[in-house]
């Protein structure tokens, strides 16, 4: 196939890939309350001449591209859900709903993915193997949508699995790319101790939450300090202590809400461990008693060696050796995790920041926004992938 | 003076206290809002024809009773403010007014002092002395009733002070009095630690205020096992401990609030001087910072040994040495402390407990309630303390 | 009989009194290894005529004094052993053995009790009664003496027991007495933690024994702060911590020794249980062991009120009410607790300081010494007692 | 030049070089005092034909090699001291001196960089450059023996180094080699804190330094899990707590000694500080003072990843691709660190474990032993680095 013409078409979309975005910025919707945005998405794939499958685990979408010939079948996905975030930038395709924004650059993900998916539809007869545009609700909100989208079966029929997220700490035309671990698994973890309220003038009635609250939070950092494996990365949080409701009285009970990062399986299973261990030892100590909620999150995201490599040797074929950074790990979370646990894969970033202020603000935050290149670079990666999965006839070469 | 005819017109009185005291019962006012309170004794006070003045540092107010000669001049004080406290009890002179209630006792206290002054007022011309009246408000709230009556010389022209408790603790039919520190100085502290916010898997870009709070928690109690003599008491209760808002955000800031108790003022001062160099040294520590704000609320009560032993005296005269006990001290506050500073005197207690569910309630319980016969004991016990202290013509002695 | 007659006397022998005393400093012996102490009262008490009893619970000796008719039986109690102190004094009666010292004043006891003996061997045939002179050896070193003596039946014949302590922080001719509890009970705690041992770069693959005895000894704050009534006194004192032998070796084991010091035995018992609790807790919860060694000591001395009263109003007849002090309660030990709990009795200071820098070291100081007048106090002290309690014929009253 | 005829010759000399380790192993010498060691060497080298330079930074030995034409120069590095540490084996070769013991293969590095030494001797004509052999003394013991050598000049004329350590972890057959940071930076800290020393019952006379010593070891902690990266390396061991000499006598001065290991220099950095503001910090708020003992020792060792590259290229043309593994990061220490902060080169292992029991021990074991089989491969793997960094004439190739 003739990819520089590919390249030409996209950037030919450009302004109308752009219009979805902004329209997808303008009307953000929260992680399993997606239904205008899934509405959207499938009426665009629709008009593509696509076969899509809607409402798959919630608001979930796949549309499947079958090339002439079979051959390989890959997968590539984008989010769309936004976050309960209010916008505070001065933009005309600022969000129109108090409260809720795209801060993190779903909007970017999906209007990429949809365009790709329109040039790439043109080109059935070339493709050999096929391609599965697969747009995920809920990335943001544990449980997340990619594990429910997973267990109705849609990658059943897929080899290979890729994501892109585009990011502002990355220039815009770098891609970072890396192997192994590169997102850590989250947890979250929420224990109350029971002790016994009383007087603060009698501290000998009574049995003081706070007391062994914050013994708790001390012993805590012992599971990072003396635990863990000094040369594998851990994290544990207490993000929440509440506790107590008038100065001059004890504490009955105390809430400590946090969170728990890690890689590796067995530093998950552990920390998870220590902190049963550690809760159950000072409280029983304590003659107090306690609840433990612990939930597990998205795993860690592990990127394919093998798959990693080559679409790394893909992407500086046409971008150059000079675009192309080393990933750096994070202990952030992404549930695209879930498809990497599946599949072989690999999950990367393109770079959206440029010399504007108004580029510089990190994910999450109320000024958000990027460099909207990136969505032709994007789209540009996902055709790379695709030529380079030997989907396409490579006729030229 | 004839004492036994004194104690007559008092039983004879009874059921007009008891009204008094239930309608003080069912019309609960807060501290510093005790305006129908104040009035209803004003008008009590003025019927009996005695010299009354109100508004005194607030709802404060004094009648005093000039006997017909020149003698010692002695204070007899009641507080009259209720709690925020909703009323659990169902008897016909429940509070009707939600989430206020007279759960300490107040209202007896106010109802046996008038009856007192009721019928003392008959005596005057028997009366070799001063009697000076004190309805004191807002014992209950910080900084107090007592405080600001003082200030405006109440007890200038005073020699000596008394006022009673009663005490569902102490069976009906028994007075407990004790010389020496018998309630603690009650001081409160509020420590804000200002860390720095963070996403919950990059603690090292953070300042976590939980940890450093947990921390504190910990050092606050070497005070009381360390700093102080054991020999002498000493309370640091942290109360509350508020930080955080979600489970995998790094708390900027947390908040402890929490009370002190003590007896002797260079412990007072130590305690305080130790919070602020602990929270100095593992605040800055940890590069963040910190404000304290530590005030100091009611001194210790202490009862003089003279006029204590005195008052033991008289009161067993009259109640029989089996119905004395000794006084126990307790942690808890009272802001006669304030008077107990000024003048010489004692504060004691009068049993209200008896065999009934009713009054097995601890003082501050939404089902507190006495026994009323409490209401003739404090009467005589204030009687015999006016006698005591020569204050009437000892004629038939 | 004629008190002033035998304070006469005791006056006249008391260059004799100081040579035994000056004797016994020079010989000093460590607690059960008092041979020659013993050897030498005993020569003493034989020679006033006395039926003498040795080697009772060691090197314990009785010698009784039956009067010519009988009466009350009152035991009077002094201790001999020495320190393992090295004394530092410049005087001509300086110990003569090296690291041994009367550095708490058992010979001014010993000596003075001896006198006592002497004098009042004398008027045996006006006693209405009869005296034990108990000398206790052992009393610095638990399970000390008085346990094994009392176990032997000195007590069985006795109707009340009394003690004097010279003391140089009180001023030479004061004398304080008081009743209740005024010396703690004393526990010995030894904790041992196990953990395991690793290299010092690979925490994960060790147990810190260091980090777990560091968390035990905050969590052993908690109990005074916490579990103690605050009007009870209670110290609990970790004195030794050691652990680890390589800066870069991770310690397998920690060794933690202390002491428990209180009055009330709830408040003891509490405190043991709460230990035990506590190092459970938090050493199971660190996947440690651990092995704990608690001896219980002397109990808290208390001195029965009646007999205290009745000392205190024997000794201001004779010393005059000026010399009365309150005698203030220490978290010392003594083991003189045991005589008290099984008969009435008192335990008293007589001042032993005066103007010269030699008697103002505290007691275990290397260079304690005392002012020798305290020797005819604590001897006339001794005889008022005997007086008082009507086992002399008191002709001349 | 002909690799494999050389291969042949290392073959030949097996016998040799084993009886030299055995030699060596028989005769271990402590750091800093390998007097008989470095002579043993220094023979060896000089019966070589060798340029022998000797007492270099203690005992340091260079024996330079030049080859017939100007090339690259290249230094191969081996450390020849022993430990502290009985040998508990029960072999012929056993060390003869007691308490000292090669349990490190140090004896093994010195007799395949001897026997090294003396094959490649014979082939100085094809040599186009120069070999720098390079014996280093002291390793085990800070401030080692690496630093003093190179700041005597031994690198001035080199441009690459390169040193192998032998290895029970890895199986004898297999080659570790990785880029980046392996060994970690070490450095030891000594905290005395002096409190004020009292009676275990006067808590309020004295300032506890075992109170603030533990508190101390819970803050560290908190450097690891609050203030360090997660994704970044580092330790903070406190190997020795010691305080106090009496269970009941408060300890006035508590020793802590710990080692604290990273990687990455600005951690490295950010730990020295932490530890010294969290000390300040707690021991000022406790009343107390200290001081810090705070040493660098060795940095971390980074491979340099182009060497290290092109080392592993080589081993695998030569070993296959089967025998390479990659290394695995240590938190342990190595100053071959000093010689790969001034020049580029490697640092791998050699694997030394077979089946057998003997060599199954960890390093510094008393029972350490290796499959002497890694002595012709680490002299294999030391021609092959001069081969490939084209300091011989590649005749046949």
């Amino acid at each position: 196939m003739d990819i520089q013409a590919m390249f030409k078409e996209i950037e030919e979309e450009f302004q109308t890939v752009v219009e979805w975005r902004r329209h997808l910025h303008q009307h953000p919707e929260l992680s399993f309350q997606e239904q205008n945005t899934a509405a959207f998405i499938t009426d665009k794939l629709t008009s593509f001449g696509l076969e899509v499958r809607t409402g798959i685990g919630g608001y979930g979408i796949v549309a499947v591209l079958k090339g002439g010939e079979e051959g390989k079948r890959i997968a590539l996905r984008a989010d769309f859900d936004a976050l309960p975030i209010a916008d505070e930038k001065e933009v005309p395709y600022k969000s129109r709903y108090d409260g809720v924004m795209h801060a993190c650059g779903h909007d970017g993900h999906t209007a990429a993915l949809l365009g790709t998916a329109k040039v790439l539809s043109r080109y059935r007869d070339q493709l050999k193997g096929t391609i599965h545009f697969i747009f995920q609700p809920a990335e943001e909100l544990p449980p997340g949508g990619a594990k429910a989208m997973i267990e109705e079966g849609i990658l059943d029929e897929v080899d290979a699995v890729f994501a892109i997220h585009l990011a502002t700490d990355v220039p815009v035309g770098k891609i970072a790319v890396g192997a192994g671990y590169q997102m850590a698994a989250v947890d979250k973890f929420d224990i109350v101790i029971h002790g016994k309220g009383g007087h603060g003038a009698r501290p000998h009635e009574a049995i003081d939450s706070i007391v062994i609250g914050s013994e708790l939070v001390g012993a805590l950092q012992k599971i990072v300090s003396r635990r863990i494996n000094p040369l594998q990365a851990g994290v544990v949080t207490v993000g929440q202590f509440h506790a107590g409701s008038a100065f001059n009285v004890i504490a009955d009970t105390a809430r400590l809400e946090g969170t728990v990062r890690s890689f590796d399986e067995g530093v998950r299973d552990l920390i998870e461990e220590e902190i049963r261990s550690i809760v159950d030892g000072i409280v029983s100590g304590a003659h107090a008693s306690y609840s433990i909620d612990y939930l597990r999150g998205y795993p860690a995201l592990f990127n394919h060696k093998e798959a990693t490599e080559e679409t790394r040797r893909l992407l500086a074929e046409s971008f150059g050796e000079d675009a192309m950074m080393e990933m750096e790990p994070s202990m952030g979370a992404e549930d695209f995790a879930y498809f990497l646990k599946e599949k072989p894969g690999t999950y990367f970033k393109v770079g959206a920041r440029n010399e504007h202020e108004s580029t510089q603000y990190p994910h999450h935050h109320p000024k958000f926004d990027f460099d909207e290149q990136a969505l032709l670079i994007m789209q540009k990666a996902f055709i790379e992938i695709v030529r380079g999965y030997a989907l396409l006839e490579n006729e030229g070469e």
